[in-house]
């Protein structure tokens, strides 16, 4: 019997030294989630997503949910009579308007806190201003004032450590304050960015409401599974990227630039998208790869 | 030089000898803060109760601040158009009602974590969802169905032993969950209260809008600085403690039963009351002793 | 090669979706162990009894034993002249045999430690008056003064947090203080009870020597595996509960319904009954359960 | 009023640079106190060690009590109808010896942890089985056989850094395991003197019941107040010192050879004699110093 | 005598409550000073820097020193026998004289450890290879190849957090490594100004050997004491900046740029400098403030 | 399906219950790695060594490097033009040499960083002096003064414990300070002796380039594969070790001696040689057991 154990045991070793390679993806990596889109609607992909994230911290990873709440804060913004404004694409933000946003991403921060804990997983939900997270200075819209609308300038990310370190999920919402202690609405890919830059993240994953990036937008079957740094650029030079994807491949380039080791583009309205991407050699969306990282993964 | 350098440290031996059981009431204590009544609508008692809260933290306390948010939920109730009820002083709470609720407290609470960061402290701003804190049960008024307003259950104290030791000064809105996962809110008082018991804090800290108890409630000069543990028990029964004041005095009655050395009844109207209670051998509100503090303290 | 490792960490991913319900129950999950009767007398079985505990922990669990120690007690009582005296079945605890139980007990509590110790696994052992762990109240039998028997009143659970911490298994024996600081004698079923509430433990395990509750007292095959809560205080209520169940039972009963989510009676008596209890879907002892527990579980 | 509080920030700063080498003396240092002799049986005295080492605690010593228990040991022995043996000084200890001396030492831990908690710090009880601190090996009399006589071994120090980190006074009993598991007993100075030295203590005090060391042990005017290691060594050798002092003071050397840097013999029954030592620069016992130590030090 | 202890804390209270916007400039707040220049020759100079450093760590700073190591590169490298290559002022590095750079730059770092373990604090010394904290990319010279030499494109503060946390005193020499992992050296500013921003510091301290900013570089009386950061861009694009200081400058605004409070420009040749600059108000080189931070400091 | 997982993890169950034994030579126990020989000079060798420990930390060991350096110490002498001289195999070191052989030390040290990081494994490079590790004294060599080699006194493994708990690689080189804080060269074999024995490690592996203890040193089948610790101390008497492994032998019995469980003299010539030896029972070298380990090991 004791015998029959070593074997197991000498057995395991073997597949420890070939799997080295695939353990060190896993153990107590970073892991950046981008949550938003259809997957923040439809309960049954929530559902899914929640799970999967508890899933990677239960098998090493220590992952971190960043999230948006856009639709949400829309329709709070009617509900007291208000009407949305957007200039070139972003909010206008006034005071009044900043006190629904940060209201309702509250709410949705605790909900998500709610649901992890259902699963048995401690979650803490916090913003950009516990801890001095996010610090933002004013962004203007070509020049036009848009309220308290926010850009990163700095993350101190000495409360995420501290959160990872006693063994919590962090669920973060992207609100920051700016020098004068004001507070910033930020855009949540932006935030989830910053994030993953300023831990060194090995992953940063966005749910999307999209299959992915295309070579030619208007032909679906021409998705890239693996797309290194270097072509990413060239595709946005050559004009290939459409309107919504194009700052959210701008940030997949920074992360990259600045540390990431991968990042993901996934299609949200996947059931169990993120597990498949991790745990599966094929993939279902867009990996955006830093220079060497191309060369040796997935294959 | 050297020598002058011994005396002063010598000197500050002798001293520290004398002061010993001064030096014991702070060093490490927890001192759980309930945050209410007009100190949290006056803007300039406002920056005091944050400042004197700071200043606990800085010289060895550590401090937990929980607070309600009254008055803004009715204000936001009004402004989505719907009708606030109360039944026998408590707001019935319908689902919509619940989410207002939140959505208010979560901004308050953000509000305060704000003021604590401008004061160069790390403060992090939670609701009794995250780390699974507060465990609630349904609460009925006289039976009646008042919808989602909980009583507490269970505290699970550890994150709040994680974020002390990591430094942080947590803020707690009274929000919890029950065996379902559905929110539910939660009176202020008693939160604070359940949260001094679980922690075995040093002291809890109501910072109310009067003065203290009174011996006779009509008789403005009968104000009790000190009140042991049984004198109020036999205030209560002597039917001398007005409505406000009861569950609130039951509330003392039960912390000190269970564990938390002294309880005080602050006038939050009067500038630093809280460090002027701390710091001072007269106090100025009503501090609840146990059969034993009662003994020794204050004299 | 690289291939056929991927395929088997693939393979794993499927296995840890469908297993994560079964990982939840596991992972750092707090179980505390009542642990008395035959399987600390029997030499064999307390060896087995060590060596599972021990294995929970290395499998990821946070085990806690809390242990008693009676028959010794007598026996040391005894050695000393003195005799052993019974008020409704509680110890009359005079000053003398105060001090015999104390010694006795930590005595029992430290050769615990060194069986942990054998298995290659850090232990330590303390009693309620570490840490401040145990506060108690004096405890009378119908109005009758029998001594220093105490009565939980709180729960500092500082010290089993950092200890767990720091990776020690805590074993601990129920001796606590009162307010005055003098030291009292504590039921180890209570004992476990209280701290399984105030850790908000997942499980806590009663080894004793019985086979577990029978809904007919009299007909050993009516033995019951599953017993929910409601259940369980109907049988007491019909009246069905012998003697020395009923304050078990109602002890279990308390710690479900403070948080703990389930609690198992197990005859300490066969071999291995904790990991038979914890990795078999058949159970061999009661198990008593929250309401929403039994819905789903064991099927 | 700024300008004030400035001049008294610059003022401290002043006194601080030259208060510099008294600072790093106190910061965090680790200061072993053998806690036995009178000072363990007088009640006043008792009183005065534990308010004393508590107070170096509170000042930013990290103290550790290592305490012996001998009177009551021989008590007990005597209470059980058994007879005390003594070979050469050395008690002979069978296993009912050993199971007694066990017992009276954990009681006497125990009540120590309680004399801390009083005073508002939180301290634990250990032994060297907990942690596996402490390990032993057989110690022969002149060649005989006395028992379940322990000499140190090994000391796992892993334990009292863990504690120490979590802030707590760990206060360490003298028992040890062999390499097969079995209890032992260890003299309480040696016990002391190895935990000094794989803490590298920076003090380490014997409590006793003399003056300190005399030149000429029959002069009692000859007290030496500050001993070089060397002159230790050789008075020693010149055979000056008495049969009890010759084991403590080849304990005192052992210790400062090996990492300790002053060790001091105070007389346990001079109230408050741990402070006085430790904050005027006369100092009231001898202090065994290193070769470097003694140039610089109070002068 | 209590009545005069009670009164000694209530007047310290009152201080406290003047001093709370200076206590919050030394509680835990991070400090990175980069040591070079003549204190890091002068062997008297250098005593006075680790004390002064040590001393801020003891008063409750969190100090990081980062060092450069210039002329004793030049020594090494002519020792082999090469001859030392500059480029437009930086260090043309190939394979060997890179080699030579950390072996010298380590032993610099091993003997500042040794300084700070002298005065009773512990210290470590780290490159930026450990823990990952620096990774680099080639920095080119106008276009030249002038091989190992790196800017800094990531740091991964983790490491820092994490022997701070652990009371460490860390000392940082400026090495890291590429996407490659070889080995680049770094400027010792430009490492210090990195860590500081990735950190979040309070404070960075340059140790120069120029009295501060001059408004007119020609005239000695012009020296500024405070700098604030729009004037500093101004004084750079007046062209009155001369060539040294004008990266050292330009670190400075990017430090305050993204989140560092205060930038001290010291002159390291005079005695305890540092001290004098943070704990007196007239300062004693130029320190450049944000925008805010200018409106109320030094008056 | 679900019961399909259920079964997996019931049958996993039995397996841990068989497997305890190993289990608990892998759960967190400390071992101690011995770099140097040829294993440190061939790059293929350097590799596998590198990957071996990373390997063993990532199945939950902690592992502590401790390496030599001596060629390249040597290499670097002579480029400075210095003749390196040996007394008695001692390495003859004027400060001259003492300042190149930290040099040379600190360089090796930080590329064994570099690897490990490049597995993706956070290391941290630290000497005896960080943290106070090594203290030492002048070693003679037969009463001639080498210079600057020196024996250790005493080891403060706080460092160790700190770098451990934080997740870290420790690599260490053998260097330390004497009383006087002067630098010193030591033996990388005693020095990982010393460190094992003051973390109390589990195992103890020298790297060395032989197959290991021969019973006859002429007859090359000989090799002795479990060498319980009587039989080496026997072999050292009959004379039959010769002038290499003699030193090494020693330290393998001191360790053992002291705490280690078990000593492994490994060929580091042979691939994987660490895993091979601790994964299979047969084992590629010669382990030094104690006394009580022989008995049921390897069989």
């Amino acid at each position: 019997m004791e015998e029959k154990a070593m074997q197991e045991i000498l057995g395991k070793a073997e597949v420890l030294i070939e799997a080295l390679p695939y353990i060190q993806r896993f153990n107590r990596k970073i892991i950046v989630v981008k949550y938003g889109g259809s997957a923040m609607i439809d309960e049954e992909l929530k559902r899914q997503v929640i799970q999967d994230v508890t899933l990677l911290k239960l098998v090493g990873f220590k992952p971190i949910i960043v999230h948006g709440g856009g639709k949400e804060i829309s329709k709070w913004v009617g509900k007291v009579g208000m009407e949305p404004v957007f200039v070139n694409g972003l909010r206008k933000t006034d005071e009044a308007t900043m006190e629904i946003a940060e209201m309702v991403l509250g709410k949705v921060n605790k909900s998500l806190v709610q649901m992890v804990e259902q699963l048995g997983v401690n979650a803490i939900g916090i913003s950009g201003k516990d801890g001095g997270l996010l610090k933002v200075e004013k962004k203007y819209s070509n020049g036009e004032d848009i309220g308290f609308v926010g850009e990163i300038k700095e993350v101190n990310p000495k409360i995420l450590y501290d959160l990872l370190e006693k063994d919590f999920l962090p669920i973060v919402c992207p609100i920051g304050l700016d020098d004068n202690f004001a507070t910033y609405n930020i855009n949540a890919d932006d935030a989830a960015c910053a994030i993953a830059r300023a831990m060194q993240a090995e992953k940063l994953a966005f749910l999307t409401d999209i299959e992915g990036v295309y070579k030619d937008p208007d032909d679906k079957t021409s998705l890239i599974s693996e797309l290194p740094i270097e072509e990413a650029r060239e595709l946005i030079l050559g004009g290939n990227i459409g309107g919504g994807m194009l700052p959210k491949l701008n940030n997949c380039i920074d992360a990259i630039e600045n540390g990431v080791s991968r990042v993901h583009i996934l299609d949200g309205r996947i059931a169990h998208c993120l597990l498949l991407e991790i745990f599966t050699n094929k993939g279902i969306g867009t990996a955006i790869l830093g220079e060497k990282e191309s060369k040796y993964y997935h294959e």
